[in-house]
């Protein structure tokens, strides 16, 4: 629907918007109509925002997070915890974790999972990197938080068999039923494994 | 939440998207992030598609949708009808009545309606325009094809009552119970006036 519409500009910018995930021609045309309502120096800002940060985008050169400076502010932090290295996917994931407030040390961004189907190996991820920021020796602990996809296990196990031979604990985050879930509702693997890993009952 | 991003350049970002209508925090930095993994080329593109269409956009001298040239594709067609004009709020409207292929008039976007509230008055919105198109002679009738809002109906006598003098047929698209619908959750305004407006049953 909407193939035609009458002007190209138009027709352009719509189909810019609907190349974002998850936004199809309609909610694209409805937000493209909403940016033409607004004052030019707004629109400017809205595209150049983009614009600038793909094109002056850095990663931090320990963490490979996204940061404006060589180091980001996670890593030039005193008051973290230098030898404990949390591994995440992508930033989405530092900034989950951060929120929680639970968390003290520091973080690696792999940059995505080992999928042989989506063409991604292990030399497309920041894992020689980890791997030297571990044998530099100042790495007490490796927390592996990936997802608990195939592919997520498939990353953890190579992981696991690089970080072996420096001889460190390697964690992962505990699995099992989410606070406020239904036991009902939750799904078989994770209910059965959460019962065999049962913990003593705390207060 | 995410209040504080490791880079100012993706906070500009994460900001500027999220000032879209119905894109939260979370979604924004998701779809900025989708922006940051697509070539410089691509997102160059997606930010000046608006900066492009903001300040080159034109609207049609007769209708005023937007159009690339002085007078509109549906304005300028000789093959549909000049006679018959559908008043409508915005482009989009254009657009889904256009969709339906059930209409070879032409269109007068108003580029909004009579709101006190919003601070819109008769005087911005194109009124004028419509009036004189009228007066013109040309037009044998016209359809008001506005919400059903307290705005709308507000804006559809103020319409009535300016085009009265013309003595041309002034109609309303159909209201009634939508095809598809069922009448238990049709609303009462809605189902009361569609046994009030009943027709004659057509094979």
């Amino acid at each position: 629907m909407y193939t035609e519409l009458p002007s190209k500009l138009l027709h352009n910018a719509v189909e810019e918007m609907s190349k974002l995930p998850g936004v199809g021609r309609k909610t694209a045309l409805r937000l493209v109509l909403h940016l033409l309502k607004q004052p030019r120096e707004d629109v400017e800002r809205y595209g150049m925002s983009f614009i600038a940060l793909r094109n002056e985008v850095k990663y931090c050169a320990v963490c490979h997070t996204i940061s404006d400076t060589e180091t980001c502010t996670l890593c030039s932090n005193p008051r973290r915890d230098h030898t404990i290295v949390c591994v995440v996917e992508t930033i989405r994931d530092v900034l989950s974790i951060e929120n929680t407030q639970q968390y003290n040390g520091v973080y690696h961004v792999l940059g995505g999972i080992i999928s042989p189907m989506d063409g991604v190996s292990p030399n497309d991820l920041t894992i020689d990197k980890l791997i030297a920021r571990v044998a530099s020796g100042e790495i007490k602990e490796v927390i592996l938080a990936l997802s608990t996809t195939m592919e997520g296990e498939t990353t953890c196990f190579y992981l696991y068999k690089k970080l072996l031979e420096f001889s460190i604990p390697i964690t992962t985050i505990a699995r099992g039923v989410g606070f406020g879930d239904e036991l009902e509702y939750t799904d078989e693997l994770t209910l059965g494994r959460s019962i065999k890993n049962r913990q003593p009952f705390q207060l």
